[in-house]
């Protein structure tokens, strides 16, 4: 259904909304209207999957829609306990496909306009209460529990921010580190009165449409059921 | 050795230094300067090991000294692999003697003078953001993954808080919540010019001791041979 015209689009949609319940469609309202893809997140390599997942519960809970996932090492799985549905909801994007993903990945998210930041725990990173998100938009790549990011990540980066620790252990939990990078960002999004950080309204009908499919029972008889109607 | 006099605790924590680097004891002072007790942390019937660990890890990293373990139903273990060695710099209570532990750990709480205070995803609750940390030192209460705190819990607490979702999943993953309250909070206290939020001498004093014992090797046997060469 990509390339779908719109007014077809918008027609599918309608007819759809009739199978879910007004409560439900409100809250879809309510969640696109905190929903942003001016800031997005980047998992390098995290190859344990309740990790992975336990991120896109938290990104899903913050209102960030994409995730890119980058397998250079492990497959990658969602674990349903961990996710709790959340995956459903996000825009899930693999890089897998070539030798070497990280810098494929690097390169295809700064085409699309995105400062990379790579979040490390290093002292000499800027602390995250200083990163400035008026520069635009960006995209913050987290790696492995134990070996953090690749050398090759830190060195294509634009910026590196740390979240400051201060105690014995050296580091958060990658799912802990993602949810305090990204929170108090998307706060402070929601709060500006000058960065476009909204979605588009094509951006939002195509969400709605996803978001109805997931959601009303046998959406995919429906559809071919709408699509032969109308042909 | 609680009860210690004065004199010997210091002279047994000189002694005890003398079989540490420079650079650990430094980062003892460190660590110490950043410690807190104003604001700390209960876990109420969190029976899944990891998400306990989990919060273990990432209370040690913010600098959150206490943590209060309440077990009415299940068996609390630290399981080392995510906690990564936290929880021997941390103070753990565990209250897990009486038939009902939470309303005893809120009553000791309280005794020492903070405010009990429920998180829970309620929507009538004070956002997280707007919680007003000069009242007092408060103790943070944290339910289990699926069913939160209990009504007990929530009936007893001077004071409720939430995190803001913005998504269609209902609640972060317990660490995730600990670690989105706490670490603004502690990050707030640090900056506060009127808080008395740092440990105090003694409290500083007992904390050294107890970390020498923890990082000195063999730190049992050069006690026993510090009281038997001093009586």
């Amino acid at each position: 259904m990509r390339g779908m015209e719109q007014p077809k689009q918008y027609q599918l949609i309608d007819y759809l909304s009739g199978f879910a319940t007004p409560k439900r469609l409100e809250r879809f309202e309510e969640v696109l209207s905190a929903r942003t893809r001016y800031i997005t997140v980047a998992l390098e390599n995290i190859f344990q999957g309740h990790n992975a997942s336990a991120v896109l519960r938290s990104m899903e809970c913050i209102g960030i829609q994409d995730i890119h996932v980058i397998e250079n090492e492990y497959a990658y799985q969602v674990n349903p306990e961990i996710a709790l549905g959340a995956s459903k909801w996000l825009t899930v994007i693999r890089h897998s496909q070539r030798s070497d993903n990280t810098a494929d990945a690097v390169h295809r998210i700064r085409e699309k306009g995105y400062r990379i930041v790579a979040t490390t725990p290093r002292r000499d990173a800027v602390a995250m209460d200083a990163f400035d998100l008026e520069k635009g938009p960006a995209v913050f790549f987290f790696g492995t529990e134990l070996e953090g990011l690749s050398d090759a990540m830190l060195s294509l980066a634009d910026e590196h921010v740390r979240i400051p620790i201060c105690g014995f252990t050296e580091s958060f939990n990658v799912s802990v580190s993602a949810a305090l990078v990204m929170h108090p960002l998307a706060q402070k999004l929601r709060k500006s009165p000058s960065i476009p950080w909204r979605l588009s309204k094509a951006e939002k009908q195509a969400l709605r449409l996803e978001w109805l499919k997931q959601s009303v029972r046998r959406s995919d008889l429906l559809i071919r059921r709408f699509f032969t109607a109308g042909s």
